[in-house]
């Protein structure tokens, strides 16, 4: 059997078991971030990521930009827990024909990243891989949130409204080399309305909503026609493109009117789109597609 | 200019200047692991490695070793520096085509070194790479070291009498696969001894003296007759090969009879062997060879 007929998510199921893990509730794995708990005001957490040459940039790909989605990826999966970055460490298996230029101004994208969250570097390793191979930039990070502040994936309960921020789908037109973590709209939202679960979409909604429910108990069910669509993008594309980088997140029903008018007035420039809400489980509809790196 | 024309340690003088980094002294890039201060007993450690398939594993070699050896090297910069392991994440780079049998099986092996050590698997990424890729396995880990028992690359001074642990060279003839990193070893003689600096040997003594003396401000001078030759090599490989993760480490003159014999006491089984000293810097010889990534 081979990896590609399992899948991502079963193969994680998989290997998770095989290593000793925290017992503590919540510490993971299976949110977007592993979250550390020392006692402290502030819960570490930690996230590793990578991006492949042909999978998640093309070789023509300006490295600058490789560099700035390389680390705001990571920072991305910090903001879904409403934390923000701290230290990179950055792991590039490269072969020995790259370009110093191109590693450099890698760099520099990374750099910049770093500095535009407020994020230090801490360390590296780097290591050729054969004539031939791609490319592999592994980015391992630690963070840290409020402890009162953390949303996870898992808090949903049913009748919870399900939002997204921005526009969904056409990310690979260039847009998922050039996106902004949204540590802020995050932050911002875990401090004033206490969001039941949250998770930054890296897959796709088709993906990663059912994830969430899954995490959470929960079924849901989706408003296609509210989906908000890049310019020249179907809802299909938008729900199955991956790479969005947006939040998605539940609320009590309750709290809907006022997030509405204070998103309004805190990020006129980000649309804050309902999509849906989350039902009991067993109920509701099911979604297909969405990102698969093993193709399953 | 490429990679294999300037090389590993040229390479990351280069890009760690491109990023913001750290301003605290000491806190990295430059020694075994990353050191965060934050004020607690215990300094928090970070670390990342890669193995590369063909590069530091062969595709027929057995997965349980590779995913021990994946861990352990990290474990062994943790006791570079006096410390432990605490949290892993591991980060798989995979052909589609993987079994998934292998991949169970390199966890097994990553579980294995984890629990050994005390340390926790706190999640992880998975990716595919294209067909004919090579397989890229990054691990990126935490761990601590009391704030009183680090110790550094950087702190020996001339004079200061250089020892090794174990014996060296011929790696690639399995050892590389099935090595214990000397954490107690570390551990002990942080307590007993305070050596003035320390590294774990990963790219051979002629690679890695220079850097523990470069960073120190010294020279050095070794006695290549005392060089601990593992059964079937010789001098040259022992100082060359690479993947010893023995320890080499700097101690006061006034210490070496009393080391020598706790140290045949507490540790009965490991070789330790005095290889030469630390010396004014500009003086003392200078060694070539050694494991470049990219081959300059």
């Amino acid at each position: 059997m081979k990896l590609r007929d399992i899948g991502e998510d079963e193969l994680i199921g998989r290997i998770v078991a095989l290593a000793p893990r925290d017992p503590a509730p919540g510490a993971g794995p299976g949110d977007d971030c592993a979250v550390v708990d020392a006692g402290t005001d502030r819960l570490l957490l930690l996230k590793t990521d990578a991006l492949v040459e042909h999978v998640h940039f093309l070789p023509d790909a300006d490295p600058q930009a490789v560099g700035w989605k390389a680390a705001a990826r990571v920072v991305s999966d910090f903001a879904a827990m409403g934390g923000r970055p701290e230290r990179f460490l950055i792991t590039l298996a490269l072969p020995a024909d790259t370009q110093v230029a191109w590693v450099e101004a890698l760099y520099q994208g990374i750099g910049r990243c770093l500095t535009e969250f407020g994020a230090l570097l801490a360390g590296g390793e780097t290591s050729s891989v054969p004539d031939g191979s791609a490319m592999v930039i592994s980015v391992a990070a630690t963070g840290s949130v409020d402890r009162n502040g953390i949303v996870r994936r898992s808090g949903a309960k049913a009748g919870d409204v399900l939002f997204v921020t921005g526009l969904l789908g056409g990310s690979l037109r260039g847009r998922h080399l050039a996106f902004t973590p949204r540590v802020r709209e995050a932050e911002w939202l875990a401090a004033h309305f206490q969001p039941t679960a949250m998770m930054d979409l890296s897959d796709g909604v088709a993906k990663d909503l059912p994830r969430m429910a899954a995490a959470s108990g929960c079924g849901y069910e989706l408003n296609r026609d509210a989906i908000p669509v890049s310019e020249g993008c179907s809802v299909d594309e938008a729900l199955g493109d991956g790479e969005d980088f947006e939040l998605l997140f539940a609320i009590a029903p309750s709290q809907v009117a006022n997030l509405e008018n204070a998103w309004r007035a805190e990020f006129p420039e980000v649309r804050l789109t309902m999509i849906g809400r989350m039902m009991d489980e067993g109920t509701g509809m099911s979604l297909v597609g969405g990102w698969d790196h093993f193709g399953a």
